[in-house]
């Protein structure tokens, strides 16, 4: 229940493109206490001309390569945490060809009450038992 | 003002899409006092491979029509106001052909202040008489 | 370190797409505080029927180049800087060929240890001297 959104150059290769991904994912299993089957993440590829990336904002050098990783998540995590998100996540893509300074991240909080992963449920009442898949209706 | 971004995959139906559309509007104005005119939405479709969605997690079985909602709206809503907008959603969507446990809904949430809904100018602001369409140069 | 996403009309102009990311970024820096330099945007497009957005709420008349501007930048401006940013922006789309009414602005925001610009650093790590751009393995 982390959505994490990446945004790549459209000519990133898929196998760079399903690292990134697994690096995001593994990063938060790693560092942030996330569930490993807790994955849900979309990928956006952008033709040039529709990302305006500055090329060394603020102490880098960056590629054609230069993509975005957002992450939504819980409130909660200490900044430590999130420190150790950030390498876990560059050195990830750094092992799978990346160049360090071409991974940003950015991330944004919300509560647990602000999810539903489905059947119409708040994710906090998602695991009290239920009976079945739909709800009842007029419910 | 609330802006809802929906992550459909590239085969869905256009009537899906639309009804999914209609969900998520609709339970805003159902359950969380949203204007009905007050309707800003973004489709956005992802090709097989463009989206890592967990099948199972945490206790449901998503099909190839899983869908994620994001809403950005304004801070103040209850948990009680939540849960009825998840379930309002899904309900709808159930009754448009999906299965309740392809619909994931986020939520996020900002201030009256951060939002201009055209003109340049705050929304809070924008409700005060205005002399016309164009503001004032140098202002 | 603000990250700015542009939805735009598919039919929009480039040198109209160009002009509202200038306009964006450039209100960041003319309002607040934003570095000239610290510019990260992306432009997503829709097609027709893609986006559902009301013509007039709440009081104004969109054309086909109604256009969504989302910021997420760091917590702190005030009230005011937010007003400003509104305005600059609006002004500047319209000088560029645009209608007030069509420049939509919604502002999220997060905190300095949610952002990485590169090599695994948090921003606020990232101005201490850093010996090279690879992080130490294992770190």
């Amino acid at each position: 229940m982390p959505l994490a959104r990446l945004s790549v150059p459209s000519h990133l290769a898929a196998d760079k493109i399903q690292a990134l991904a697994d690096a995001a994912h593994g990063g938060l299993v790693e560092t942030c206490g996330v569930s490993p089957n807790d994955r849900f993440q979309l990928v956006s590829t952008y033709a040039p001309g529709m990302t305006l990336i500055d090329p060394t904002f603020p102490n880098v050098v960056r590629t054609p390569e230069a993509s975005i990783i957002e992450i939504l998540f819980l409130e909660g995590r200490t900044a430590d945490q999130k420190r150790r998100l950030f390498r876990w996540i560059s050195d990830c893509a750094v092992r799978a060809g990346f160049s360090a300074d071409d991974i940003m991240i950015a991330l944004t909080e919300n509560a647990s009450i602000d999810w539903s992963l489905g059947r119409g449920l708040a994710f906090g009442d998602q695991h009290r038992p239920m009976e079945g898949a739909t709800p009842a209706p007029g419910k």
